[in-house]
């Protein structure tokens, strides 16, 4: 005889620390999509999950399941379809310049992206700074740009894990957020519907990022990518730092400004955000192709510099709608905030920095915040530069929207100097 | 600046092994009642005391805000006023007899009480047995049985602790039922709610009772009482044996049949239900007047001897309705349980018969089950007594629902036998 699902019955076997089976995390998904669990059932769980945790078992169950609530991708060419994801930091823009350049590389990456929330940025507000994009695509839209241009990005399609939508929200209502298996699950649930073989995994660590230490970014990655490798993907993760912005320029238009200036091969060699966009193209070109690291980087700064991978860009942003001849949005106001000491920088802290640009209007409180597109910081200097008092450390782009004294202290508070110079820690942690 | 009360936050509290302060209880509760929490920020929280708990000063904030929650009984002479609390069982038929008994004694007893669930039967249901009594009753009519009669029993006032309704309901679909501070709380807020300033609590434990076993019924009384204490409540709690049924007469009309006999001095003077509605008037009347144990244990003893008890109980009846002179519903067929060897009767199970009953039609396994009141169980021999191979164990009343077959192997396992003469375990624990 078949059982029906006993929600109550699932919860306590969570709450009393034993594993839920395959098969029950499957019926309880199916049961919360179509409203035969209810959210009151759903959040109990979330919590006895919060104390007593998934194995990998249940997670990877937990993850197909929510990836097999709605639509799954499908891609004429899989073999060319690449996919990234990024836990999230502050500037970090790599989205909008991975995706065109592993097109001009031959891949293919149609990337659905989110919105910011708190003090990180999110890739579909940036895109939306273009005047005209369209950040909304129909599934044929959507697979059409990626089949002629090779990329696209569009923000979530609602038909896909419908049950990462309904958990997501019950979680930032109860506390229930900061488990390693619904992170984890969260995230490769949408890797799984988007239906790419080969996947990048950002986890971002330190004071901008949701990780905090290696160990936790670690232990995450390591559930990423186990989960993908179950689920036949191959995937692999990478560790860099988010205790300083990745880009120079944090802030929606801002951050498009500077993508499309290391797009068009106009920004500084050493730009990080550059080498981090590099090494993730050659990372997921080896993936793809039968190919060294080495080939990829090569490939990767070749395509930058003939204009290959900006050509994929503009043909991106032409096909989802934008203009790239009219003017990016730009702030009313442009303040400089001056180094008040001489020495080397040993702090630019991207919580700091991430959360002022926020309080500026640039980011969101609640999701339901209106932003402001233009406002945001341009760092002129980073972590290592030696300055001498009365420099320009950054430019603060505002609207007006918060007092003078309050943004030159927020702006002030990421910085510190030191005699010394600071030993590098470099970007990629692994 | 007042901050507004977040949900959030006091979930992130209790799940981090923190306090919630009595104003965020406060809050919570009040939120939570008028819609401002959702159901699924209640059951996230509640998981997170069902694994961190709530100290003694939660536990007593959280009982008096359910308490406030709703309306509190108002009683015109408040120090003859008096209630009771048992934490249910199989066969706990002493409201019937202990609410007219202490009204002949001259106090009063206005008591809420439910309906059975499970194994353990409910006084509503019991005395719904009788023709025609109401036990839905407007709270003027409720107040002026009390004060003409001295006795009134009714089903829960929804007016009366709302937030205990909401936080029952929420806990039994989210396997939250199991945690001493919401059971002591949620017991506890409706006797605040009552109004009533002498409360005995009766604190089952064994197997056909909540609590299996004696230091975790111990710890809920205590907890019971200093809830009470700390609300300036004179409170008491006895502990009370049940691993066998309280009365010989299990099931809604059976047991109501008994009450009657007792009320009427017409049962054996042994009859355990009928000594401890003794003991329990006894103990309420020492919290309500000034006077010994013994006193109070004389004046019950006469007031049922007397017919003065029974008296008020047709009153009470008379004016809820009900009409004595009908028939209580009997059920079509009784099928007797012989003892299959001879020897002492060492076990006859509280939490089997319990069962039976219940499959029977005399109870219900959901809430919304319609119920058999003719339904039970008559026990003709209890644990310690004597028998020979053939004498009648028990009779099961019941109208056909079951298989014979079944009935039997139910019933016959309840029972066990021995040689040796059991030890008594006695009723009271203290």
């Amino acid at each position: 005889m078949i059982q029906p699902f006993d929600p109550v019955k699932f919860i306590r076997t969570k709450q009393l620390g034993h594993a839920n089976s395959r098969k029950d995390i499957g019926d309880f998904i199916d049961a919360m999509v179509h409203g035969r669990v209810m959210d009151y059932q759903v959040t109990a769980w979330l919590m006895a999950v919060w104390f007593n945790g998934l194995n990998m078992d249940e997670t990877t169950a937990l993850t197909q399941a929510m990836a097999g609530s709605g639509k799954i991708m499908k891609w004429d060419d899989p073999e060319s379809v690449v996919d990234k994801h990024s836990t999230g930091g502050v500037g970090d823009s790599v989205t909008l310049i991975l995706a065109p350049l592993v097109a001009s590389m031959g891949l293919k990456m149609g990337k659905h992206s989110g919105r910011g929330l708190g003090h990180t940025g999110g890739t579909i507000d940036k895109l939306e700074s273009i005047s005209g994009f369209r950040t909304s695509l129909s599934e044929d839209d959507f697979k059409k740009i990626v089949t002629d241009v090779g990329c696209a990005v569009a923000g979530q399609d609602s038909d896909m894990t419908p049950a990462d939508g309904i958990l997501y929200s019950l979680r930032d209502v109860t506390s229930t957020v900061d488990n390693e298996s619904l992170i984890a699950a969260s995230i490769m649930s949408k890797k799984l519907a988007g239906g790419a073989p080969s996947i990048l995994l950002d986890v971002k660590v330190g004071t901008g990022a949701f990780m905090k230490d290696i160990p936790s970014a670690q232990s995450l990655a390591d559930r990423m990518v186990a989960i993908g490798r179950e689920s036949l993907k191959n995937v692999n993760a990478v560790l860099t730092w988010m205790n300083t912005p990745l880009s120079s320029s944090i802030g929606n238009a801002l951050e498009v400004r500077e993508a499309i200036e290391i797009l068009k091969n106009e920004s500084d060699m050493n730009n990080p955000l550059r080498h981090v966009c590099i090494e993730f193209a050659s990372r997921l070109y080896t993936m793809a192709r039968d190919a060294s690291v080495r080939a990829g980087r090569e490939l990767a700064r070749e395509k930058l510099e003939s204009g290959a991978a900006y050509e994929k860009f503009e043909k991106m942003v032409n096909a989802q709608g934008g203009d790239l001849s009219i003017a990016l949005p730009a702030a009313k106001e442009v303040m400089e905030i001056k180094a008040w000491e001489s020495g080397y920088i040993t702090k630019c802290d991207a919580l700091c920095i991430g959360e002022l640009v926020r309080d500026l209007g640039g980011g969101r409180k609640k999701k339901t915040d209106e932003i402001d597109l233009a406002a945001g910081i341009i760092l002129n200097k980073r972590i290592g530069n030696m300055v001498d008092k009365g420099d320009v450390l950054c430019e603060v782009h505002h609207n007006g929207t918060m007092e003078t004294e309050d943004i030159k202290a927020a702006a002030m508070a990421a910085w510190e100097f030191s005699d010394e110079e600071p030993k590098s820690i470099g970007l990629f942690i692994y």
